[in-house]
C-alpha cells in the first residue's frame, strides 16, 4: 500500500482516490466523547499528548481514512503567543480580546515551540502508530481567521472589530500578521519536524473580505506563510483552505505558492476542474450536510464529485468540517464509496 | 428632478447616479430608534402604518437619498400563512419551527392582502409624501430565505434543518416553496398596487447552497416570482439580492427574468462589470464596515466602485444592510459623495 493522499498531493498517480474528512475527529464519534469527558477543560485536553493522540487515531481506525489530522486547535498559536484564550461549552472559544494595536506589545512568540511541545510530541506518537498507508497531517489557522478571534474576543457575526483594524488601522492590523505570520510557520514548521507529512493553513474568514482586502489579509499572508515553512521543507505539500472565498479561490491556487487547495461546498465542480484544478491539486467539497443526510443523496453528490474532479490531482474531503449530529455509518459508507469508485 | 434611480433600473440615462441604503430605515438613527421606543412589539411596528410611514421617509428627509423602501419585514409572509412570529430583543425572529412536511397543511395564503393592508396603506401613504425625484421602493424576502426561517425557527449557523429538508425530503420542500411563490409573487404585486415602482427579492441565504441547490431552491423560484410578477406589472423593475451567491449571482442575472442583481461586498468589480453588467443593471457594492469606518478609506472605496461601474446601467447602495453602530454622518458623507461624483 503507498500512502495515496501524499502522492495526489505530489501530482503522483495513486491506487485509489484518497479520503479525509475535516474534523473527523470530534463530538459525533462515542469514542471521542468518552475521551473528552475525562478533560473538562478543552485546551488541556489539547495539549495532552496520550489523549490528543487517542482521539487522532479513532476515526483512522474505525474508517480506514487515508489521512489522520492531529487533534488539536488553531487558537493554540494565540495561548501560545501569551493571550488568555478558553473555551466556554456552548458558546465556543472566548478570548480577551486585544484592545487596539497597543496591546500586541504584550504578545510574543518566544518559547512557542516550548509552550506547544504537547502538539510536537502528540504528533510524533500518532506517526509511530499510523499505518503504512495513511499520511500524517500537520495544520494551523490562517492569520486573518486567528485575529478574528484575537481582536472580536470570540465568534462574530459581522467581524466589525476585526473589520475596524483593517480599514482604520492597517499599520496596527499588519503589525499583528507580522507576528502571526512568524509564529504560524514556525508552528508548522515544527509539526513538520515531529511527522506531520502534509499541512493544512485554515482560513476559516476569509470568505468575508472583498477583493483589496482579500489580497492584503488572506492571499499576502498566507502566500508569505507558504514561503517559509516551503524554505525550511520544500517537499513537504501544503494545503490552504481559504473557505467561501469563492472569486478568490483561483488566486490561491495559482499564485499563494500552496500544492493545493480546499474548496467548500458551493464551489461549482465544473470551475474547480477547468480552472482551480490547472492551477493546484483540488480538496473537497461535499456539504457536510448530505453527509449527516446520508443514503443516496450523499453518495449521488459524491459521486457526482469524483466524476468530475477524480480526473486530476485530487483529494475527497468535505466542504467544510464534520457536525456533531452526522451519523458514524455514514462516514463509513462515505469512504466505501470513494473509496470503491473507479473512472 | 427626475427619479433617478427607477430610470438606471430601467436602463435609461440619469443626471447623477442613484444611491439607497439597504436597512437605510432603521437602529442607527436616533429618530428611528424614538419612534421604535413607542412599539414594543415588533411586528405590531410594522403593521402601524403611521410609525412605519415615519421611520420610511426618516433616512429620505435626512439624506437625501434617491429611494425610499417601505419599512416592514420579510417575516411577515410566515405570519400572513398562519405560522406564530414573535421577535425577541437580542435574539431576533423566533417562529414556532414546521416540525415537518405534513405541517404546511395548516398554512394559508387565503387572506394575505387583508393581513398585510396595514404594510400596502402605509406604500400608499409614503408614496403621497414622497419628493417627485425619490422612487418608492417594495420587497420581499425569497422562499429560501422565507423557509430557513420557518423550518429553523429563526436565525441558524448552519441551516441544518431546513438542508435536511431540501435533501432529504425535497418533495416537502417543493410543496412549501410553491406556497412560498404564490404567496410572495402575490405581496410584491400588492406592493405595486399601492405605490410600489421598484420591488426587491432577499435572498440573504442563497449563499449557502451548493450549485444544484441552487438552481432548485433560489435560482428556480426566484425566476418564477419575477414571471409572475412581471405577468401583471411588466413595467415595473425587480431587483434580485441573492446574498453571497458569488459564482451564480450571473445565473440571476442573466437567466432569472430580473431587472438588476444586487451584490454584496466581496464580488470583485472587474468581474461585476465585464460579466453581470452584460445581463442586467447592478446594485451594489461597498462593505457596511467601511460605512461605519467613514473617511477617506470609505470615500476611496466608493469612488472605485463607482469609477468601475457607474459606466454602465447602476445603482450605489451596500454590499449589506446598515448595521446599527453606523454614524448618521458617514451616510450624509457617503450620499454627497455619490451625488458629486461624475465620469
Amino acid at each position: 500500500m503507498t500512502k495515496s493522499l501524499l502522492r495526489a498531493l505530489k501530482g503522483e498517480p495513486q491506487d485509489r482516490v484518497p479520503i479525509w474528512l475535516m474534523r473527523q475527529a470530534g463530538r459525533y464519534l462515542p469514542e471521542y466523547m468518552e475521551v473528552r469527558s475525562k478533560a473538562p477543560d478543552f485546551l488541556k485536553f489539547c495539549y495532552s499528548p496520550d489523549m490528543a493522540v487517542e482521539v487522532t487515531l479513532q476515526p483512522v481506525r474505525r474508517f480506514g481514512l487515508d489521512g489522520a489530522i492531529i487533534f488539536s486547535d488553531i487558537l493554540v498559536i494565540p495561548d501560545a503567543l501569551g493571550q488568555k484564550v478558553g473555551f466556554e461549552p456552548g458558546r465556543g472559544p472566548v478570548l480577551e480580546a486585544l484592545p487596539g494595536p497597543e496591546a500586541i506589545a504584550a504578545l510574543s512568540r518566544e518559547g512557542l515551540r516550548e509552550d506547544l511541545a504537547p502538539v510536537y510530541q502528540a504528533i510524533g506518537e500518532v506517526s509511530r502508530n499510523l499505518p503504512a498507508e495513511v499520511t500524517m497531517i500537520g495544520f494551523a489557522g490562517a492569520p486573518w481567521t486567528i485575529a478574528s478571534y484575537m481582536i472580536e474576543g470570540g465568534s462574530s457575526k459581522d467581524f466589525a472589530k476585526l473589520k475596524s483594524w483593517a480599514y482604520g488601522a492597517p499599520e496596527g492590523l499588519a503589525r499583528l500578521f507580522d507576528l502571526l505570520v512568524a509564529a504560524i510557520a514556525d508552528h508548522l514548521c515544527a509539526q513538520i519536524e515531529a511527522g506531520a507529512e502534509v499541512v493544512q493553513i485554515f482560513d476559516s474568514w476569509a470568505g468575508v473580505l472583498p477583493e483589496q482586502a482579500f489580497e492584503a489579509w488572506s492571499l499576502r499572508p498566507i502566500s508569505e506563510i507558504v514561503s517559509r515553512v516551503k524554505g525550511v521543507h520544500p517537499g513537504v505539500p501544503i494545503i490552504v483552505f481559504p473557505n467561501r472565498a469563492a472569486f478568490y479561490y483561483q488566486r490561491i491556487a495559482s499564485s499563494s505558492g500552496a500544492d493545493a487547495v480546499s474548496i467548500d461546498a458551493t464551489v461549482p465542480l465544473e470551475y474547480a476542474r477547468d480552472v482551480l484544478q490547472k492551477a493546484a491539486c483540488v480538496q473537497g467539497n461535499l456539504d457536510p450536510m448530505l453527509l449527516v443526510q446520508g443514503g443516496e443523496p450523499m453518495k449521488r453528490e459524491a459521486r457526482r464529485i469524483l466524476d468530475t474532479l477524480a480526473g486530476g490531482p485530487f483529494v475527497f474531503n468535505l466542504g467544510h468540517g464534520i457536525v456533531p449530529q452526522t451519523p458514524p455509518d455514514h462516514v463509513a459508507a462515505l469512504v466505501e464509496e470513494v473509496h470503491n469508485w473507479r473512472a
